[in-house]
């Protein structure tokens, strides 16, 4: 099976951990290794290292391949971001080239997922449900009324037979608001929508092909050069004219497939924030449920994360639920459960034009 | 007027800003200049250069041959603390050998005063009051219930005559606990003692021979081999055997002299913490009641301290009545509230064995 990796984002959630250069997918945040090892890694079951395909902003290219460097994952650089249905587009062409001609994984590369075994069974039964031309994706068992995500709402029942529970789709439904949320949640029926798919690469450029016309053709361009001398510029300029849209919006809400969706209690968290980062690591909280990252001491702390990579000592004293995190260049402290609003400080700095600490 | 400036201090107040080789005085935490060179230039109206002694720890004379360049500053280290009594005593003896026989000022190092002009007055009022033997010691006039300062209570009636307001002392007293601190403030008699004598050395070093006759015979082997080639190892094995004594306790609480208290509002405060730091410096704060140092960006911040010296950005969002210190090795964050806790830190860290961050 193959699986398509979108590495794309340069979010400045985890700033300033993650910067312009180095975006939160390239970061050891939740254990040893990047995020996108760690997805990778996770996708070992069912993909082999040569049926993986990473599509990525093309500055990270040199970075990917000192992380993968036996040359068998597939990278491919978009030289702009563009959302995600380019980037699915760019992998499902890729993906099809190299001869798969069944149902590929499209997943991000910067989530956590608890329990990786879980999240290979649900990719195995959406691989089973997406084989005959529909698409099928994971919808994660939502554990708190979240309003940051859109929903998957399912059918009452499910599909009759098969290897495990499987739903047809009825509608994905756009971020809550609390209330709503809440609903969501009690009902039963929804799940949080993690932008995990499964279809054939023929499936995906169909679709494209029918809602996305712009793209279509600008996918058939690069597979026209693919390889040959002018790529490079015939990407460049294709993408430079592509209007961004999500996967999510151009494709899923418009397509008249078939949708399912397999539901998966895996453990995931899309790692959003230092303040999820800090909930989802609760396994190393010490007895005043302080992370601690590094060379930080803290006296009289409670419920705070602090992250010491500076090459500092981080002394903290007296603090209550406080965000720390030193690096050579910049150290933020912040009240945690302000961490959402981190980008209001990057924005701040680009605003003052302080390029060398975004 | 000779003025003799007590250097000794090692605080650990202010880490990590102060550490272990450099102590508070040396530090420039109120202005440009720091803590000592600000307390002599204080003085320029009624000390040459010439007759000012430096008295400190050895460890810092090279530090201050840099401050002081000229060398008509006299500069005297002690090889280890021991307390404000032999420093007291050596500044004497080094005053009365270069000629001083009238009253001399005896002043800490690492004080602020907001207006040196009162201050100045009220030493040369001291001068007056001592002449005739006595000693003259400066009466801050107590602006809040200060528990950490000893008072001064003074005589009902001023001295008739003279210059200006000068009170017989009636009583040192110890630090109070807070209603009797409450008591103090609002009877009107009390005074801080900030530790600012004016005696000439004669009446000090004739106080210190009846009342701290051990110091006296070590201050004799000393002058008995000054300027000799045995002089850095009589210091040596002198203060080895000095047992620690303060100024206040040893002499001011059992002389039978005639004791003076010149009252004086003079903005004074012994920046002896961050917080006390943050208040002194209100001149400085922002809308948000936020006091910056250097390259720092406060978002939605409050009542918060933040010193960035280490050559990064300090970036702060959500901070509510927060001290941020960065240098170079260390970053410190605490509530600022909890500044007189910082030798809880301090200690914890020597008792890791964490020399390199003391």
């Amino acid at each position: 099976m193959f699986s398509v990796i979108m590495a794309g984002g340069s979010g400045t959630r985890f700033w300033p951990l993650s910067r312009a250069g180095k975006p939160k997918q390239f970061l050891e945040i939740t254990g040893q290794s990047p995020l996108v090892v760690e997805t990778c890694a996770r996708l070992a079951p069912i993909s082999r290292d040569s049926e993986i395909i990473l599509v990525m902003g093309d500055g990270h290219l040199p970075r990917a391949r000192e992380l993968f460097p036996d040359r068998k994952v597939r990278l491919i650089g978009e030289p702009v971001g563009r959302n995600t249905a380019p980037a699915i587009g760019l992998g499902a062409l890729q993906a099809r080239r190299l001869g798969c001609s069944g149902p590929a994984a499209f997943l991000p590369a910067d989530h956590f997922i608890r329990d990786p075994d879980t999240f290979v069974d649900a990719l195995r039964l959406a691989e089973h449900a997406a084989a005959s031309g529909g698409i099928a994706t994971l919808g994660i068992e939502p554990v708190r009324p979240e309003t940051g995500y859109g929903y998957i709402r399912r059918d009452r029942e499910a599909l009759p037979g098969g290897e495990g529970t499987v739903y047809r789709v009825r509608d994905f439904v756009e971020k809550p608001d609390p209330e709503t949320a809440l609903r969501y949640v009690s009902a039963g029926e929804y799940y949080w929508n993690a932008g995990i798919f499964v279809a054939s690469p023929e499936t995906i450029l169909d679709e494209i092909r029918r809602h996305l016309p712009d793209l279509y053709a600008g996918l058939q361009r690069l597979e026209a050069a693919w390889e040959g001398p002018e790529f490079d510029r015939v990407i460049r300029d294709t993408y430079a004219a592509l209007e961004p849209v999500s996967f999510d919006y151009g494709i899923m809400e418009r397509t008249k497939r078939d949708l399912y969706v397999i539901p998966c209690a895996c453990g995931w968290s899309d790692v959003g924030s230092w303040m999820s980062l800090y909930a989802l690591r609760r396994d190393a909280w010490d007895e005043n449920l302080n992370l601690i990252d590094g060379d930080a001491l803290p006296v009289d702390c409670e419920k705070s994360y602090l992250s010491a990579g500076g090459g500092r000592l981080v002394a903290c004293l007296g603090l209550q639920n406080c965000l720390v995190v030193d690096t050579p260049e910049i150290v933020l402290v912040a009240d945690l459960d302000r961490a959402q609003d981190i980008r209001k400080v990057v924005a701040q700095l680009k605003a003052m034009g302080r390029k060398a600490v975004l």
